[in-house]
């Protein structure tokens, strides 16, 4: 089934040549109209700035990437983490986006367990704030092959085990089609995520994967049943946008239009 | 706890430069009694041939390394794999292994499910076989981001499940830390496993990881946190060898009898 694009949102890492202006006309201009807000295209000016140029391009700031990176090894790396995902929510109301995502950290040697509890620890930390913008710390589970030194939490039952225990209220979850498609507890903890998932990535997973971190896919080039797992988190009542969130040497290396045009085809076909 | 070498066994592949009568001479000079024999270190000579080798070093062919590889597009695929599974438990018998290590495949696309109920019914297929060599077949879960190509069974507890409905009399799981280490139920999944645990292996993850396959690191170059698996894992009553499956370009690029040192200090310090 074709797809139409209005529930279609870029991440502006994804087209990472153009800056925050030029991202917003070349969306609107395919008729894309949502962006996941990288903070580094934010840097440089007023907040209420890049706000109004979203506006005026009709874009939505669907949500700001990257807060989390919770796991330290001293109390002043976890309160400067705290206070860094506290300015994540600033931000993000300030741009209009209801959601940070979080990439929750880990330290390579850590035990993953520790880990997870400073991680729970920074997040309910971060609650209050989160209340008082109205914004929502949205937790994206990573593949385990970022355990290491990205994140301890690695499927969607770990980030609902974190939500039995920060609550549910202002802390929800990112499911990236990348980071979960091989969980063969998937279909069960999406039901279990219920109304918890309040974000959905998409890309491809490229056989050979030849670079761990910048070697993902346009949606179909892979063998990511999307439209599968899209089903599933639409059957928790998710409404949401599909974000498309792609790192990829290769794909960056094609020329600027050519890769959006790409992506919306892609888009259209295969999510 | 420094750790001898009475249990310690390496994969020929770890010392990819010499070939099997090389490598037992090596091997037994430094007092390593055990070897992960790969298929491809048998091959241009008689098994017979190939056991006296091992023999007359006094080294042990702990497992042979790999059959599986069960997950194909045809039934003419499906039983190709399971003929070829049969003469891989016929080459273990014949050099004295007691176990096939078994990648069990995968299929870029195929829903995981299916090619999950393809790997049971290939080694339900094989067991007979295993029965009458009096060799088992050892399944090696492989780390998640090797589930699009290679395999599809990719936790301890999956394995478990396969386990469950193939009878545990001549299957059994090699539990390979490089694959494991990240899994949130890996604690209980190795006590549910029990005495079907009969292989462990062991490497490290380096941080960063620079080629999914080919960027391991010795013990205690990376984060895992192997004495602490290899007691979850002698807790259910195993005290097999502990097999030492390094890939690595950086590794393999160092003087081979420097690497073997490297590897036999690295065993005693860090397993």
């Amino acid at each position: 089934m074709m797809q139409d694009l209005s529930k279609c949102a870029i991440h502006t890492i994804t087209t990472k040549a153009w800056d925050l202006p030029t991202a917003c006309a070349k969306y609107a201009a395919v008729g894309v109209r949502g962006a996941g807000v990288w903070r580094q295209w934010l840097e440089g000016r007023e907040l209420a700035q890049s706000r109004k140029m979203l506006d005026d391009h009709g874009i939505a700031a669907v949500s700001l990437v990257r807060g989390g990176f919770f796991v330290g090894e001293t109390a002043e790396q976890s309160q400067a983490a705290i206070d860094e995902n506290k300015r994540c929510l600033d931000e993000a109301a300030a741009i209009g986006a209801d959601q940070v995502v979080l990439v929750c950290g880990a330290v390579p040697g850590m035990p993953l367990n520790e880990a997870r509890q400073q991680v729970t620890d920074g997040i309910a930390a971060c609650v209050p704030h989160a209340a008082e913008r109205g914004v929502k710390l949205s937790i994206e589970p990573l593949h385990p092959m970022y355990a290491s030194d990205r994140s301890c939490v690695n499927t969607i039952g770990q980030a609902n085990d974190i939500i039995d225990q920060t609550g549910a209220d202002w802390v929800g979850i990112a499911a990236d089609v990348y980071h979960i498609w091989w969980d063969p507890d998937l279909e069960q903890e999406i039901k279990r995520a219920g109304n918890r998932i309040i974000g959905f990535h998409v890309c491809d997973w490229m056989t050979p994967t030849t670079d761990l971190l910048n070697d993902r896919g346009l949606m179909g080039e892979g063998c990511i049943d999307i439209p599968g797992i899209r089903k599933m988190v639409e059957a928790t009542g998710f409404d949401g946008w599909n974000e498309v969130e792609i790192f990829s040497n290769r794909l960056w290396a094609t020329e600027p239009d050519e890769f959006l045009k790409n992506i919306t085809e892609a888009y259209r076909q295969h999510v």
